[in-house]
């Protein structure tokens, strides 16, 4: 045994499985439409002599096109191999080991695993029962000296939504870097008008994480992008992050995505579309849902079906994949991703079949 | 400033610039042919729903090519955003912030850097006057407490070939884990017999690093991979590499690019010949180069020409870019890229020109 203890220690963090095709797939939060044709143009124009040689480094063009898009300067943008990469970057930049890391409990799991890879203890703050954190979050991670805090919003897995003046008065009270992963952003209802990226420069220790897995239907791409200051963004830039770490193609497609983002919004309108519907519609079969900003719905399952574990596996014999999360206060909770209206309508077909054979308990 | 003070106090790894085509490129150790036309062919065939879902996070048919063509076992494979992520993963897995990280002077400079940013002092063993290691190379990097060693075979950035037997010997004095970075492997002279990967397995502390960058001439698409025992793989594997770290693309073109290697044996077979070619030629010129197995020369600038430097600014203002690597011992050489045959031509007759005009110290 060759690894250092803290990894031999440590459990890696287990993906969404990836079923075989076709599947109804509400398992791994992909958007529920196919990306842009703009991206599958892009893709024809790359040439052998592009791929012969290294990529752009820097990225140049790509920063810029996603600086443009937000009305940020690239200077205060690095691109990723998706937006995983960006979170490791900031625990490796910010974090000395054994420093702590503050989380929000639950959170994405994949948190706590990047801070034992650095091994870094966790500074848990657990969620109200209404799922949103205390207003004491910020001081409770200053006491814990917590150098740097991982914060998802809309929050994983509830779906709910911090507002941008909660998130504000956080980073303005916490000591260390406060990186909100936005990776679901795009769901949003536009109405709120939540656009903490405005924020960017002004809050000096602000950090925003986006992805193009969820909003722009490239999961398979891996592309992610931080925002913040230039110096906070410089070190990760030009120092920790691998020389050559978002290949051609991606910087490519990448450019191609945010030069076309009609297909996109079609889908954000798509899901904050059925979002609502899916959550009615299973309200109505006795199942709760968590008020949800993200392109997927937590919800509870009630005792009638002996179980969300019973209910997820009685659903996967019939090829609809959905999550069920192995972590305290989720296990009766199922997570669903908004699919198309084609897929949550099978969804709800088959979860009200299994409500109708009285045999909602058994595992096939 | 709210970076580790490591990062703070460090530099960076400084990637070879990437000059806008058309330039006669000799500086980053491109392959001179571009990919083999089934990877083109592969590449038509990424679908739109492939980059709307993740992908295999364990890349299982792609570590299955990889593993049939060394004729090993799947688990003993991981695949990588270039090898530079592998280089990254090994010291995240194997060494604890505070021990020391074994390396030869010089070697290739991204090692260093990968330590500074782990927070690890190096173990420099200096190459002797023949640019080889000394015999107790393993002895000094054990008495400095080294958990791992990064050596380059072919070394960079001399092109000297370590033999099999010498490194075997090596990673069984060594206490840690001993990382053999083939990225050249592949431009070594059949004929010597060179097959260092049929000890995986038997030396239970190697990995061997490969990369498709250069012998596969896909420097653009960021796949490397690294092979060991099954036990020194897995938690690289399993726990600390990021859960999608090859992207979809990546993955099929990189399963094309094992399916069919004729394209990369000949230019395997160029690049030897070339290399031979150049470096007689070079020598007729006043230029000598050290012995190298892999796709470049070392070649030793004399004061004829006022400094390397100098040199290499003067081609670069003909548009034909070569390495100077601003290092010890390295400021009076220049690392040249074996490019096509018109490639060296040109740079050859730019050269002799350089010396034939009698001014070969101006810096235009």
């Amino acid at each position: 045994m060759f690894e250092r203890s803290n990894i031999r220690r440590m459990s890696g963090y287990i993906p969404g499985e990836q079923p075989p095709a076709p599947a109804i797939k509400l398992n791994t939060n992909e958007n529920p439409l196919e990306p842009s044709a703009s991206v599958m143009t892009a893709l024809a124009e790359i040439s052998p002599a592009m791929l012969q040689r290294y990529p752009d480094p820097l990225a140049t063009n790509l920063r810029a096109a996603i600086a443009h898009y937000h009305g940020r300067d690239p200077d205060e943008v690095i691109v990723t191999n998706g937006s995983d990469e960006l979170l490791r970057l900031v625990v490796t930049t910010f974090v000395d080991p054994g420093k702590a890391i503050g989380v929000l409990n639950p959170g994405y799991h994949l948190y706590n695993v990047l801070a034992e890879i650095q091994n870094c203890p966790l500074a848990k703050v657990n969620l109200r029962d209404d799922w949103l954190p205390p207003d004491d979050t910020a001081q409770r991670w200053n006491d814990a000296g917590a150098r740097l805090a991982l914060v998802a919003n809309p929050q994983a897995p509830s779906g709910r939504l911090l507002s941008q003046n909660w998130l504000i008065e956080l980073a303005e009270a916490f000591h260390g870097v406060l990186l909100v992963d936005e990776a679901y952003v795009d769901f949003v209802d536009a109405s709120l008008g939540y656009e903490l990226v405005r924020e960017i420069g002004r809050i000096p220790n602000l950090l925003i994480a986006r992805t193009l897995s969820k909003g722009h239907s490239l999961a398979g791409l891996r592309l992610g992008y931080g925002m913040g200051a230039a110096e906070l963004v410089a070190p990760m830039l030009h120092k920790v992050r691998d020389s050559y770490n978002v290949d051609v193609i991606t910087q490519h497609l990448g450019r191609a995505a945010f030069g076309d983002t009609q297909r996109a919004r079609e889908s954000w309108i798509l899901v904050r579309g059925e979002r609502g519907r899916l959550a009615q519609a299973l309200g109505k079969l006795g199942i709760e849902t968590l008020p949800s900003q993200g392109n997927f719905l937590l919800a509870h399952i009630p005792a009638t079906f002996n179980g969300a574990k019973a209910l997820q596996m009685r659903l996967a014999g019939q090829n609809i994949h959905v999550r069920w999360l192995n972590f305290p206060r989720l296990t009766d909770w199922l997570r669903i991703s908004i699919g198309t209206i084609a897929e949550n309508d099978r969804l709800l077909a088959a979860i009200e079949a299994i409500l109708a054979s009285g045999k909602v308990g058994t595992v096939c």
